[in-house]
Order: structure tokens, then C-alpha cells, then sequence
């Protein structure tokens, strides 16, 4: 979805403040440059004190002031967080987990599924709607926030995943086959002998009621998005505020949800992306979760949560808000919306602060933002709507995520954390990668990047094939195209079906142990938790050997040309550093042009509105640093013009961004 | 509560033996030179093995023996373990958690409140005095033992504590203002509608959950209290034995019972101190738990149990016993009570050990306590009854504790923690205090120190600010006038209503990082978890600064002269070393003066009834040390003298009490 | 049991195959040298889909095929994972444990008591006995797999439990003394009183209750065993497989299930051993494993599993397979039954791979495998039905494990661990050692050694007085004669009836803190965990003391003529070196005679069919080692001689079989 504009602001909740002050806010808001807030989508008890009796005043007090004081406003439904009244009424609407069933008091631990959860929802969502859809100044909703099926498991929702398996497997014998079932005795003759799925170990219905619970997630975002379209007017927008793998701040693929199937029902992806900050901040969690923002609808995105002062941790130094917003805008943000605007006196969140601190004053924080919003105020129209056209992609699967998740304890593996040490080494290379799924078109790319790609289908391994043979070029690690969708391991040699294409087979695989990784040209690098003893079969080339007593014959990465393309084999979890190296060869013969810095040095480039070329230049950096200009250029920032070959020193935590100059 | 004699003694278990022994029992007693045992408590199932049979013969058997050996007892009320039928019967009396309910078996495992515990406790405590109320050798009574609430939360205790909260709040409105409950859909508009506590993450209710459950216990006693004394003698006392908040050993505050509240039923407070010992023997919790046990009614205490062997890892050092026995003398205690006197057969406690080994033969530590009791024989009348008259204070709160607790996750702070870090720089530097709570008067001291003193209201603030007015001297730490009665954090700068008594604000904290604290002397001390960044106001003196990149321009301990008195605050968890070097500071401003020798020399000093000056100077440690005689003196224990200006050398783990020699 | 030919082969899954290929697995088979299958175990939902529904055709069709290429055949009843379809009819079957009931999925889950679970267990035992008993290629049958208790403890199991107890204690009130009920008020006058034992803090209590699921184990075999043998045939054995005490490998004495018990009613006892590999194997794991499969029966044992591929990192170095195959015949296996023959597709074992790998084609391991049967063909008759002739020996003991896990968080000892330092110890001197239990007789041996002998009564005591007075050699290690059968410490002095065997007496012990172990010959060594503070009585000879500052007057090992023999008393959890040096020294004295080669050489020795004396010699290690022949001998293994006092050279992880050379 392009904006005019690019939307700024905070969310904001009129019902958490300790005392009435919406238009000092608002006028606080509006000297800081702020156009847009997000409201309404944590108070259900507040908007429904009762079953049945309903009270916006405090989301339309909000909606007046926010139409007189000329800012836009994103609602939410408030269905992510729900009344105790309704749990008092219906206790089984709280979700059965392995645990048992949880309590009352979290946001989210109820069933999505839950027949009259969904009955008040729609209540709710309509009668929401109906308070405010005719103010002006709303420009879009939201549909619920961070939707979880909270490992939702109690007999109703089991009824439903059995529905779905027996309607993807007609033949029951078919599917105890597929998924393995005579193993222990956990064959079944008849549907209703189906067993508790929270007790199962077999690894293949497990991540089969994963799915189920992901496809759960996309149908409730549909159903509410439907409800919401019956009251929205004409250039409102509908939009989910995604979230990602959390380790403490965004860290990867969300595993609990497919965004691009719960997507399809939006008009614009939204995403809170929250980061580590201070001397932590390196902006690979801004970019990666930028790139898979942009990849859920293949568009620009909305920011609509993302820190000021946030977790008190996260207090940033000075000159890391500034830098920390242009990192947002270079990965296709169209927006940048705080959380929150206000730091919170009561309950679970107090210690992550808003822009505001508990005393309600602008403080240094405000200060900085204004000084950053001052600075976009004339150029911010330069910076939205962004067009990345990278030549490279890196393609992530929740099946492969939750395959390792399954035998973690076995592999020691974490998809999440093996896609990590890919995209750091690309980021801090400055080799910019679309985040693509197992659906996308590979055409555009020339390279194609493939971690831990554990489960494929035929047809897959055939679009691979046929992608290589044109001329693609694709590197893929150990435990790729290692078993089926149902996570059945493939029974004939690995890789499956491209033996011949990586010009390799291995049946053998274990611990490192001592080995490490030995390049042909000598430079060795350390393994972690895993090594495949590949086997060359004809002409691939031993890129690394194992250097070790007895695996020293295997080799560890290959590479092989492969019709007009190549295919390179990573066959063990070497660090990011030997990642490295092979990426940038492999990038080399596919023809792709990297800059001389490096990280601390960042790159991030795209397209603008007026088919400029942006590049954002960061320094992620106490120190001053300096890059040489490959083209005559402009600051967009200030507006400093530089010659081919000048240099362009950047302060700590400083940034440019860089267009042709055409004078 | 005065005494006429030092009580000495131990547990005894009659009904534990193996065999029959009361009278060798005692004849070793008498011979150790003890006076009082402690019975009782422990054994409800064997007073009543039926319901409604009772049989005390194992308990009167050991009455009638210390009658006939001239033994004084304490009887204690059975109640804090139940018996097997009762819960057989009424099974909703273990108490139901987070986890779930109960199982039988531990002790203290059940709900106080229940309206069938209040029935059969009142029962077996009613049939157990008029058993036990003619023995005349009978000098107290022990209700209960240690109690517990159980962090009960079953519906009937959990409706007692909504009942509280609305007397406390008939406007449910102001309920919810206070409490914050709009925040993810928490609010409620009808007492009914009071969701399960055990599942909320509002940290205001958790946090008077805890408060409510504190109260229960308070309550009990009370009640128990009451019925004792419907039979107790005159001159027979009411005690209680409370605990502290153990970590491996006594540590700190309790955290689950307000001990001051449930002081209050009783004639003298008791305590159980436990501490590490052998090399790890430092007396510091010996010190602080007596400085809290004296601190329950502003009076000596019972110690009513402590090691003698203990845990088996304590097993003391020779000569350590000794001087843990004038350790607790020193602090107030009027009683040293072993737990216990034989090391137990069976279940739970066997490695826990007595006064005698499994074997009961009187060993080493028999022999080692007989050589302390011998030596105190002549001694104990002048020990006795020991006034202290600190000049110094340390402020303890529950409230605090419990705020820190509900934050762990974000702040990484323990309160006890902070507590013990500032306490432990007092005692090593012989700054002696007392403990003191919201409520006490100011005006004896001279210093008063306020560890994390998170929660504050509007009059608490004005008895400090008049404190120092009228010359009084305080020391905060980071995170004290933070927060309301509620935990609701203060919506004005921080620190609330201080602010210029301190001549400081700040609206950002966050994790050191690199920061150290660099005091004006250059001293450089590191900081874990917490900083402040505190800004000057006035005329605040920065005493030190944050030694960090961005963060060197904010003060990390200030100090500021108001009214007569001053307000030094230390902005961050810095070192103990660094709280030492301002705690001495500020005693120095506050006219205090100190010893020149620190631990491992440690001085505890008191007045006893003869109106002398008593200081005990103990070498907690395994070389010899020496301190120099600031006055003629004689050690009470052998009687040598001393000249001011003499040196007196103290061997490993030995103590003297020096008293002013006024020949 | 005497085999008349070596059993070598593996777990044959045919249910499990993705795909139809019974004749191309038994042709690979026969290839490999393999005679015997074991088969048929794990699913009962195959055999039986619906409740009363049977169809064993997936088991006859390799009995079949088995027939016809000549394989042997084990069947084992398939009781260890139950169906859906029977958890459903009756929930109850699910094991109800401390933390709830368990789940239906996992193997072994459910409570064996139940009588439903036993009714099917009938039923389909006679069903698949009547389906398979013709087959003439079925040379045995396997009862359950690795049985478990599941920590059963619903009310059903418990009342069984309560039923033993009442029978063994007539009396009420000698129960309550024996286990020191008065304790906390654990007290029961009334058998109906007996409290839920999930919740019990009494340590015998606990003890008596899993005493009592070992009972159910073994009791549960037997039953098994007797259908069984109603349709067997004769010739064909009875067995079952036994698994060992787990930690992340076979590591000791399996702590839920009495082998020797549940022994009694087998023909033969089946054993699977796993163990680390690559540069973590040391042979120790397989050694002591063997040794305790030997003991069940005091007889040879089937090796019923054991690694090929196994947990993938284990993945064996080239030649490991081989000397692991030699090291389980060097322990008494009289066969080696691999697990399995191929790598599973689907569930929870996917990584525990087979001798072929998921592709199902011959690789690496089947042909490092093929070497080493075809090795094997010439001479493994002269390897079976290997008799062990050990002069010394290890006592392991049930209630002794028990109680130091009861006693954990004290003492914090662990029963395998103290046992494998002393096994480990012995293994690496090339001093064998018989594993024996408390009803062993004692006489053959020279040297008795008991780790951790905590729990004895007294006519064990009486039995080891007179061994050692007969001229008998013991050595006990700290916590041995501590307490009786129902760990009720003893109340006379330690080590309880032994002070004068041992010439010592002791009732303190305590942590280590700081103290050595110090030799006479003043080497020192570290000590983990636990010192006894040993007194001499009279004349026992202190090997070694504390180097401590205060324990330094203590005993620390000694050694003590009595009678004919020795006892010697290892007061303190010394290094496995001090242990050495002690075991050594004993051996001495008892006239064994240890080879001048250790670790990573390793001696294991018996006496074949032929009455040959077998040496097997194993080099664990990654380089040459050579040892010195101390006679005449001949290799076995390819048929070299060797005079007196040459060396053999023995290659990285290579073995030699050692017979008189008597030419």
C-alpha cells in the first residue's frame, strides 16, 4: 500500500492515564511533528464493562480531540485482550494447553477457536465500529494484535484439527503411513481413536497440529477483517500489527504464525519491531524484520510499533533514535509509530517506556525525537514508499522451522538462529536479501539462499532444478531437502532429488567434535553442533574439507555448476565467518556487486517515489567512519554533495542517505 | 520481655526417640548447665491420632521429667502440621496455588484461613492446655510455629481477600483507577467479576495479594494468641518463633509474614537464626537477624533456635560454637535454644543434626558447648537484657521488597539483596542499627538509611522531610520515593515529593552497561543492574559521577544540605565498597564516630541491667587479631584488664566483652 | 544360558518400512553374517487396530521370509506401548503421577497394575503367541521391553501399596516407629489414614514406595513369563530386555527395576547397552554393563541392542564398530543383537539411526560391519558362552541408591557416581570385578568393595564380620553401615556393628571446604562433596588424613586387620585417582595380581567352551600402544604368536584376543 505521507506517531491510551490530559498530549504530539496515533485495541473491559453494555467515551474523547487537533488515527479492535466478565461466563473459553488450562489475566491465552469467544468478538467488533466509524480522522484499523492460538488444545479445538487431517488424508491408512504410526503403537484403525495430541511424540503430528494452529490464526484474522470491511469507508485500510520470533527483542520468522496466509486478508502488512539498543545496536534486527515485514504482502509496510525508550534497557545514547527511525524507513517502512506515548504507572509494562516518562514531561527523549522529526519534516517524502530491487533472497519455511524445533533435542539445531548466522553474514556484507517463501517467483533473483531447507516436495525440487538450470545460482545448507511435508525423512540419498544437481550424496552425519572447517585455500573456521560427511559424486568441487582424523576425506562445503547456474553445499554449522566467505563467492559468480565496507558500515538501498536511488549509509559505531563515494552524490540529509572518490565520514551513530547527484 | 536468667537449652523430641530416655536426656542437660526446653510443636497427629482421641502421655512424660529435673519449658501449640485424617476428611484444607492444590505430607502446606483448620486447631490447642497448663516447670507458651499462608488461593480465601479490597475501595471505579486496570482489558465493573488472582499480571494486585496474605497470618496468631491465654498462668509468656527470609541460611526480611502485625498478640517476640558457618562465618546474619528479631517489639527476644551442628555442611569449626552463642547475645537475644537436642532418625531432617549425633552419645559438640556453657555460668546475669542505643537506622518495608519481587524480570533487583549489601557495610564498618520500619520514630537517630525505598505516601514524605529539617540525616537508594501504597508509580519527577530535598530528578534509568561510579576523589567503584541518571537541581552535591561514554554527565551519588539535617542519595546498585565510602561519609556529617578496626574485628555493643557498657569484639576469623583499648577495660570473660592504648589480641573465632574498668 | 552359536543380528521393524522390501533386507542380512532378528515389540496397534480385531500379518510375513532365508527369530510381546483405541475405552490405564496423569503417546506411560491394562495384555500376548508359535524359525521370546512402573501412583496402585505394607508391619505402631511417623505429624493410628504418597516428606516412606514399583515390575514379567511359556515351545527361551541407569548413555545400575527379581522368571537375561563413542569411548560403559547383565543371572546374557549408527553422534569412528562388538563378547554377551537394522522415517527416533540409513541402501556402517562378521565368522565359537572367573568384586544395592537420592539435596551424593568412580577405578587397572548384591555369596572372592553401603541389617553385618574373619577383604566407602532396610539411621555408632571390624568410629561429617585427602606417602588428592571425620579405635592404621586446619586429626582412610582379612573404610568422596591408589594397595594385600598396563590398554578375560583362557586386549585410544607379553600366546584374531616378553603393538582402537600358546 503507498502512502502520500509517511505516517508518524505513537500509540496512544487515553484509559491508562492517571488523570485527563488528551489535548496537552495531543499539542505535545503535534509540536514533535507526530500526524498519526493508534488507539482502542487493549481495553475490551473498558469499551464493555459488562456483558452487553458498552461505553466508548474514552475512545471517542480521543477521535474528537484527534479530528480537532487534525491527526490520523489507526483503531483496533480490542479482541486480543478480553473482559473477565466473559471468562466468568464461559471458562472454557481460556485455552487448554499442555499445562492445563491457563488462568485468567494474560492477554491472548484464550481459544481463538472458542464458538463464543467468537460470539462476543463480532458483538464487540460491530458495536466498536459502529461508535466510531464515522470520524474523520481514522484512517485505517487494525484487526486484533499479535494473534496467538495460545497452543490452544482442549477437546473443541482437537475436534477441528482431526476434521482437517481426515479431510487432507480420506484413507486412514494413508495417513498412518505418511506420518509413521505403527511406531510405538501409535496406529490408529478409526478417526475417534485420534489421541490427545498434547501427549504425542511422534514429531509429524505434532508439527502438523502446529500448522493447524497457524492456519487457525489466518482464518480468525479473515473472519474479523470481513467484520471490520462491513463498516470501513473508502480508503480506510485494514491492517494486522504483526510480530516476530521474540529472544528478548525481534529476532527472526514468528514460528507460531504464517503472516503471508493470515496477510491475504489485509490491505497493508503492519509489524512492531523492537530491538537491543546502546552498545547492542547493530540494526540486523531492524533490517531482518523490515525484510520479512516487506515480504508478507511484497509491499511496503507499516511500522506501527517500535521503541522510544522502550525496555528500560533499551534506554537509547544519544543520537541512536535519530538512526534507529532512518533504519526503519530503509527497510520499506511507511511509517514509524512509537509504543507508547505515554510510560505506564500500573501493571506489567511499566518498565517499558514510552516517549514520555512516568512524569509526563517531555524529557531528553522527547527532545531527540523532535530533533529527528524536525530533520524528516523535508525530506520524509523522499523516503516513503521505498522499492528494494535486491538481486539476492534468502527463503524461510515455517515446516523447516518446526522440523528442527521437533528434534531439537536430537539436533541441537535452531532454525531461527542458523537463518541468523546467513542473514548477518549477508547484512554485514552489505548483501541486501528479499526474504522469500517456498511459493515465490525465483526468476528476479541470482541468487537464492536456502537455510536448513529440511522439508520439500517434488514439485519444489523440480522448480529448483529448472531455476538452477536457467542460470539461477542457489546455496543451501546441511539438513536441506532432507524430508517430506509431513516431516517423513526421504528414503533414498540425501540431498533428495538433487544429488546430481549439488554433484554430492552423504548418509552419514554427528557432532563435530574436533573438526573444524578448512577452505582451499587454507583459512579454517570452527563448526557448531553439526557436520554431513558429503561424498562428491562427479564434478563438484571441494570448496572445504572436514579437518579432522578421521572425516578429513569428507568434504564440508561443494560447489557445483549445474545447467547455465550453480548449486553450493554448506554441509555443516560453521560460523558466520565461513558463511561468509561462501556467500561472497558464490555472489561473485552470480554476478552480484558488493561495496568494500563492511559492517560497521551499512548499506541499505532502494527506490523512491521519484525513481531515485536511496542509499542509506549507516555507522553502527562509537567511532567515526569513513566511506569512499563510488558515484557523485548528495546527502539527502543536509544536503552535503560529495565527488567520486571523496570520503564521507560518518560520526558514531551518524547516517547519510545518498542519491545520484545529477548536477 | 526482661528475664531473670539466661534461658539455655534445646528442642526436645520425645515422641522422635528411638527408645525411651527422657531422664538420660536430661541428666545430659543438666550437665551441659541447660535450664529450658521447647516441646510440642510438631507432633498434632501423635496428640491426637484420632479425630477427637487425644493422647499426650509422650508429651506429659517429658513435663513431668523437667519438673522433677528442675527444667523450665516451652509448650508449643501443634498446629503448623496437620494430621493425616484431618485432611482425609476435609480435603479443601491444603491450600490451593499457582501449582495447583497440595498434596499431605509437608508441614505449613495448608490454608490458615479454612473454616475446618480454625475448627479442629481450636480443639487440639484447648484439650492440649488443659493438659499441659498445671505443670509448673511450664514459663511460655509457642503458638504455632513459623506459619505460613501457603500462598493459598482457593475460591473461600480468595473471596476473604475481594471482601478486603472493597472495604478498602467502595468505588470500584477508584479500584480500578488505582490498580490501573484498564491496561489489557483487566478493568471490572462488579466485584464478581474479580478474576482468579492466581493468573493476574497486574503487579498492584499480585503485590496486595501478598499484603492480604501477610495480614491472614497476623490474624492467626492472634487468634491463637487468645486462646492460649485462656489458660496460661501468670507470668507464663505468649511468644511466636518467625523466621527470615532463608537462602540456604537466614538471610533477610521475611517476605511472607509481617512480623511487627503479628508481634503484636504476643508477650516476646522469638526467632530462629541459622547461618553459615566454618570459613563462610562472618556473624553478619547472626547481627542483621537479631537487629530484625528486636525490631518486632523494640525488645530483647527468645532466640527460641539456632545450629549447634545444624546442616550437616555447618558443622562448626572448633571454638565457633562459642562465639556464635555471644553473637546472639550480643544482638538482644535473652534466650539460646538449640534445634535441636538429638539429630532425628527418620524422614526430612536427618542431616540436620542435634546436639548429639545419631548415635546420642554426648561427642565433640557436646563437649564444646559444655566448655561455652561452663564459662557463661558465671557471666549470663551480666549478659542479659542487653539495651542497645543505635544512632543509626536502616529502614526495611514490605512493600518494597514485594515491588521489587513483582519486577524481578525487568529490574534484576532483590531487594534483600540491596538490604544485605548496605547492611553488611554497616557491620563491617561497626556502624551498628537498628531495623526499622514506616512507622517508627525518627527522632533517636541520627542516620537513617532507606534501602530501595520504592513505595511512599504524601505523609510519609512529609515525616522525612521534617526528619531532616529538624537535623536529621537520610541516605536513599535508587528506586526509593518511586511509587504509591499500590505499587502506582508517580505520575510527577522523581524522586516523589523530594525532589528538592535531595536537589535532584531523573526520568531515566536503565542497565549499566560500562558504567562504573567515579566518586570526586577519583575512586572508581563498578555497578551492577541499575543506574539512575540523576540531574542536579540546585545545589545538590555530586559526590559521584558515571564513568561512561554518554552517561558521564549525570551524578550517581549526590549529597544535599537541607534544613539542619542533609539527603545523600546513591543513584545506582553500586559495590558494597562504594556504599561503604558513603555511608562513612555521611556518618561523619551525622556526628557518628566509629572504631578503627572493621571486620573481620566486629563490635557489638549494648547496655545491660547493671547499667554497663558492653562491647563484644569478635575475631571472625582464622588468624590472630588485635585492637587497640580506646579506654581502660576488663573483658567480662576471664576478667584480664586492660589499659587504654593496650593491645588486645583476639585468637581465631574468639571474642572478649569489654566492659569499662573503673578501678 | 549356553548358546551354541554366537546371535548376531537386529531389531527388524518391518511395520515401520516406507516402503515393501522383507527379502532385499533379509538377502543384505545374510550378506552381513546376521542369524537372528528380534522382532515384533512395539506394535500393538499393527497387531491388534481395533479393540478385539487382530492382524499379525505384518509379523508373519517375516517369520515368513525369515523361515525361508534361515534367520532365527526373538518375538516379543508387544505390552510396552499400548493403542489408542484402549486408553480411550479406559482412561484410567494412563499413570497418574506427581505431576498429574500422564498423556497417552509416550511408550511405557501407564500403570502396569491397572487391571484393564492387563486384561488386553492377555489377551493380545495369546492372540500373537498363537499367531506366531508355529514358526520354527523362533528361537525365543522377549516379555515387555524395558518395563517401567511409570511412577504409577493412582489410587489403585496405592492401595496395593498401603495392602504390602499392612502386611509387613502386623502392627501400626511398629510401622510408625520403624519410619518415625511422629515426625511433622505424619503420624497414623488407622491404615485409612495413609496419606497420598505423592506428597510424603518422609523419606523411608518414599523409599518403601519405590521399592515397592520394582516389586510391581518384577512381579509383572513373571506373569508375562508364564502365558508366555504355555505356547512356547521347547528349546525356546524366556527373556526380557533390560535397560540401565540413563544419563544420556547406559551409565549404572538401573534404579527402577530389580534385574535379579524380575530375573527369576526368565531363562536367560537380555540386556541393551549403549554408550558413548568417537573420542569418548573408553569401553567402561560397555564393561560394567556387561558385568551387571552377567550378574541378573550370575550367567552368560544376550546383548539384545546395541548401537550400530546409533544416536547420529555417536556415528563410530572407522574400527570402532568392530572393538565395540569385541568389547560386549569380552563382557559375556552371547550375542550381539543391533538396534536396528534401519533408520526410521517418521517419530521420535528419527536420529537414532540403524545399520542403514534413511536411504536403505549398504553404506560406511555396513560395511565396517562386514569386516567385523566376517572377522568374527572363524572364531566366535571359541568366544561364546564366555565364563568370567573375577577375584574381586563390587556390591550394588538398591536401597542404598534409593536413599542417597532421597537424601540428594543434603548430601548432594549420587549413588552411580560413587559407583562408577570405584568401577572406573577398577576398569582402568585391569582389575575385573563381579557385580554382586547383599544375598551374594562371598566366598569366592578375595576383595569385596561397597561403595555407598548405607542401608544394612544385621545379619548382613553378621555375614561380612565372618568373610573378613575367614580371611576376606573388604573395602567400604563413606555412608556404608549408616542405617537399616527402611533408612532409619541407626542410634549407635557409625559404621553401625563394624567400628571394631573397621578399628574406627565416626559421628561427624561434613562439605570438604578445603580438605585434601593426604596419603602417608604424602601424595595428595582432591575429595567432592563429603568428608567423615573418622576416629581410630585401636589399632587400624591410618592410610591417609585431611590436610585441613582443623580436621587434620582426622582420619581420612583406613585400614584394619581382622581375623584372616582386611577392612579397609574410605572415609570421603576422594578423586577416582585416591580411590586407585587405595583399591590398589587392598588388591595387593589380597593377593591379586594386576597386569603393569592401564587405560587406555584394557584386559578382559574368562574362559571359553574350550576351557581356553581368553585375555581380550583393547587399545582405546587414537594412538599405537603396545604391551609386553607376560607367556607364550597366540592371537585369536588373525592367528600371530607371540613369545614371552614381545611386545604386541596395538593400533588406534584395534584388539587383540590373547590364548595360551601352547605349541
Amino acid at each position: 500500500m503507498r502512502v502520500k505521507e509517511l505516517l508518524l506517531g505513537a500509540a496512544y491510551y487515553n484509559e491508562y492515564m492517571p488523570y485527563e490530559r488528551i489535548d496537552e498530549d495531543m499539542e505535545l504530539m503535534k509540536k514533535l511533528g507526530f500526524n498519526t496515533i493508534r488507539i482502542g485495541e487493549s481495553a475490551w473491559s473498558t469499551w464493555e464493562p459488562k456483558d452487553g453494555e458498552f461505553d466508548f467515551t474514552k475512545l471517542t474523547d480521543v477521535l474528537e480531540a484527534a479530528c480537532r487537533h487534525d491527526i490520523k488515527v489507526i483503531v483496533g479492535t480490542p479482541t486480543y485482550a478480553v473482559p473477565s466478565w466473559l471468562v466468568r461466563k464461559y471458562p472454557d473459553i481460556m485455552s487448554v494447553t499442555k499445562d492445563g488450562q491457563l488462568l485468567y489475566g494474560h492477554r491472548q491465552y484464550f481459544d481463538i477457536t472458542n464458538e463464543h469467544y467468537r460470539y462476543h468478538c463480532n458483538r464487540i467488533i460491530r458495536k466498536m465500529m459502529q461508535a466510531v466509524c464515522d470520524y474523520d480522522c481514522i484512517i485505517g484499523y487494525q484487526i486484533d494484535n499479535e494473534t496467538r492460538a495460545a497452543d490452544a488444545a482442549g477437546p473443541d479445538v482437537q475436534a477441528l484439527f482431526v476434521e482437517k487431517m481426515r479431510a487432507e488424508y480420506p484413507d486412514i491408512d494413508d495417513f498412518n503411513k505418511e506420518f509413521g504410526l505403527d511406531y510405538w503403537s501409535n496406529r490408529i484403525a478409526d478417526w475417534d481413536d485420534f489421541p490427545d495430541v498434547r501427549g504425542t511424540i511422534n514429531a509429524s503430528i505434532d508439527a502438523a497440529y502446529k500448522r493447524f494452529l497457524r492456519y487457525c490464526i489466518a482464518d480468525f484474522i479473515a473472519w474479523q477483517a470481513d467484520i471490520v470491511r462491513e463498516y470501513a469507508k473508502e480508503g480506510q485500510f485494514v491492517t494486522h500489527n504483526f510480530d516476530f520470533d521474540w529472544r528478548d527483542s525481534s529476532y527472526g520468522l514468528q514460528p507460531l504464525v504464517n503472516q503471508r496466509a493470515a496477510g491475504r486478508a489485509l490491505d497493508v502488512a503492519g509489524a512492531d519491531i523492537y530491538h537491543p539498543s546502546q552498545s547492542e545496536l547493530t540494526g540486523a534486527e531492524i533490517a531482518l524484520c523490515s525484510d520479512i515485514a516487506r515480504s508478507i504482502k511484497q509491499d511496503n509496510y507499516l511500522l506501527l510499533e517500535t521503541q522510544s525508550q522502550g525496555r528500560f534497557k533499551w534506554l537509547p545514547f544519544p543520537g541512536q533514535l535519530r538512526m534507529q527511525g532512518y533504519a526503519q524507513l530503509a527497510g520499506g517502512a511507511n511509517s514509524i509509530m512509537y509504543w507508547n506515548w505515554h510510560s505506564i504507572h500500573n501493571s506489567a509494562e511499566s518498565f517499558w517506556k514510552g516517549i514520555l516518562s512516568h512524569d509526563l514531561e517531555p524529557g531528553f527523549t522527547y527532545h531527540e525525537l523532535s530533533g529527528f522529526t524536525s530533520e524528516l519534516e523535508g525530506i520524509s517524502r523522499n523516503l516513503i514508499n521505498l522499492r528494494k530491487e535486491n538481486k539476492a533472497a534468502i527463503l524461510l519455511d515455517h515446516v523447516a522451522l518446526t522440523a528442527l524445533d521437533e528434534f531439537k533435542e536430537d539436533l541441537q539445531l535452531d532454525y531461527n538462529e542458523v537463518v541468523r548466522r546467513i542473514y548477518n553474514a549477508c547484512y554485514e556484507m552489505n548483501l541486501e536479501c528479499d526474504i522469500i517463501y517456498k511459493s515465490a517467483k525465483l526468476d528476479k533473483y541470482s541468487l537464492v539462499i536456502l537455510p536448513a531447507f529440511y522439508s520439500v516436495d517434488d514439485m519444489l525440487v523440480g522448480k529448483f532444478r529448472s531455476y538452477i538450470e536457467n542460470g539461477g545460482h542457489i546455496i543451501a545448507t546441511f539438513k536441506s531437502f532432507f524430508a517430506d511435508r509431513e516431516l517423513k525423512i526421504f528414503a533414498d540419498p540425501a540431498p533428495h532429488g538433487m544429488t546430481d544437481v549439488f554433484d554430492i550424496r552423504y548418509d552419514m552425519f554427528t557432532k563435530p567434535g574436533t573438526a573444524t572447517v578448512m577452505f582451499d585455500d587454507g583459512q579454517e573456521f570452527p563448526i557448531d553442533n553439526h557436520i554431513e560427511l558429503l561424498e562428491l559424486n562427479g564434478d563438484a568441487v571441494p570448496w572445504a574439507r572436514y579437518s579432522h582424523p578421521y572425516w578429513n576425506k569428507y568434504a564440508a562445503v561443494t560447489h557445483s555448476k549445474y545447467g547455465n547456474g550453480s548449486a553450493t553445499y554448506i554441509g555443516c554449522e560453521c560460523s558466520k565467518a565461513a558463511m561468509s566467505k561462501t556467500i561472497r563467492r558464490v555472489a561473485m559468480i552470480a554476478g552480484i556487486r558488493l561495496p568494500r565496507y563492511q559492517f560497521p558500515l551499512i548499506r541499505r538501498s532502494g527506490v523512491n517515489d521519484l525513481d531515485q536511488r536511496l542509499e542509506y549509509i549507516f555507522n553502527y559505531s562509537m567511532e567515526n567512519n569513513t566511506i569512499i563515494c563510488e558515484h557523485n552524490c548528495k546527502n539527502l540529509i543536509g544536503g552535503e554533495k560529495y565527488e567520486m572518490g571523496a570520503g564521507i565520514t560518518l560520526h558514531p551513530w551518524d547516517v547519510a542517505i545518498l542519491i545520484d547527484d545529477e548536477d
